[in-house]
């Protein structure tokens, strides 16, 4: 049975979107849920500036406390920049990933510089921290609000320059919602092909309701490591009602019915999804936290 | 490039679940929005007791209007049993569709008689009007709520019973949206192998985000008609906020993405699916309705 890791982002690609401050506590009382659910790997959030993202203010008294009670899990953050890097590895975590754009035109509207900067940082990352795990999560893998179409070639060349500045794997991201199942397809293949012994993972947004067919094709494709938010809580704090992330829960009920093997106890799962979707207020998108007595009823 | 058609079912299967009467003026605005964008095979409505579904009492006026208006589409409706085709009949339509389980029990608690008494009605439409169109919504294909998984040859002998009766085409429907694309791959291959002049389709609920996914695995293994709802309207009356069809304007976006023809004007239908949206209350499960202008913002 092929293993399938469900890496769960909603504390930070979810909860980052919210407006209303998550108390602290409930924040970790999630966490605690999703991690008993059988999650082995989660993003707890980002060391970002407080005034670019309010929301994620309190994400060293998280961290403290999940590597205090998990020792053994990985939880990791994402870091825009150095400075992020360097309050991450202080807060004692053993991983962290980075962002980068492939679009230049993104790189600059998400994290304020150009794409050789953020290389550059990274590469500092790399020198300053030799013993951390470090990924780059490559924003705009697909496609960009500005750009349009990512070019494949564009794709394998920031590839080229993460992998060359020594990223521990690379996480390839549809931000917008934009990709279908044949870029994916051969996107991956071109990835795997030029880099084969590069740990990939697959992040993708369900904007235009393709996460679940996308997700699914990478893993077809020989991705085995997928990003995901519970609830599929997510989505622009722009535009209200926007889609979000793929929804873990939906995820993972696919692979389980597909003959994949997750480690993950779905009705746990699904009840901290709906325990989220109860206590925080934002855009889900996963369809399952809905059901209840419906499969019960004729007329469904 | 391979045509997909795309077959609207929102007046039907969306809006039957809408409890609020919505005026029949406002059903037939929608239903010229969604023929103006490019639907060509559209199912307007059923004939069934004003009793059992309200918003259906007006039917028989809906129909008159879409044939005048619209002598070149292709309308037709659901029937649930004799009485309902001879009313399909009766209002001048040249086709009609009639719903059997291939689960017994979901066949009594849907139309209250044993899937047998259903075949014979069927062989009743059949002889009563030789020259109609007539095909078979075999739903709980996949899955029942009641029996669990459909299995596959119980499925085949349904097939195998209503073409033995004249069926000019077979729907297979996932009623509750428990099918994953392993089973859809499956079923649908073997239908095909065993019936390979059978017009077939298929009408994927989405109840569980496998809505696309199954969609479109059903078209990668030889389908080339497809239900879908505008806006993803659906979803079960007793059970709020479940999820309902497939969304037409999602999936339409998909095949154009993927290399498919199907004749429509995605824009406009876009549009459509948004006015729905604002006119009808219900459960919507389409993700690009309520895109606006995230795609412009750099944190999407």
């Amino acid at each position: 049975m092929t293993k399938i890791t469900v890496v769960e982002v909603a504390p930070r690609d979810g909860w980052q979107s919210v407006r209303e401050q998550i108390p602290t506590e409930t924040k970790l009382a999630l966490i605690r849920r999703m991690f008993a659910a059988g999650i082995v790997r989660m993003q707890i959030g980002s060391f970002v500036s407080p005034k670019a993202i309010p929301q994620m203010a309190d994400i060293a008294q998280v961290v403290e406390a999940v590597l205090a009670e998990y020792p053994d899990k990985r939880p990791f953050v994402l870091v825009p920049n150095f400075k992020g890097a360097q309050r991450a590895a202080a807060a004692g975590l053993k991983e962290f990933t980075t962002v980068i754009s492939v679009s230049e035109q993104h790189n600059l509207a998400n994290v304020n510089c150009t794409v050789s900067d953020s290389l550059e940082q990274f590469a500092r990352m790399r020198q300053e921290f030799p013993d951390l795990r470090i990924s780059a999560d490559l924003a705009t893998s697909f496609g960009c609000p500005f750009a349009g179409e990512t070019p494949l070639a564009r794709l394998l060349e920031i590839v080229d320059a993460v992998v060359a500045r020594g990223a521990d794997s690379v996480t390839l991201c549809d931000t917008i919602g934009v990709a279908h199942p044949l870029q994916v397809a051969a996107y991956v293949q071109a990835v795997r092909h030029d880099f084969p012994q590069l740990p990939l993972a697959i992040h993708i947004h369900d904007t235009r309701n393709m996460g679940m067919l996308n997700t699914y094709t990478a893993i077809q494709n020989g991705v085995y490591e997928v990003e995901t938010a519970l609830g599929g809580l997510g989505g622009c704090p722009f535009a209200p009602g926007a889609s979000g992330n793929t929804a873990t829960e939906d995820l993972v009920y696919l692979l389980q019915r597909s003959g994949y093997q997750t480690d993950i106890d779905f009705p746990a799962l699904l009840a901290a999804a709906k325990e989220m979707h109860a206590l925080v207020p934002g855009n889900y998108s996963g369809h399952q936290i809905n059901i209840n007595a419906c499969a019960q009823e004729a007329n469904c």
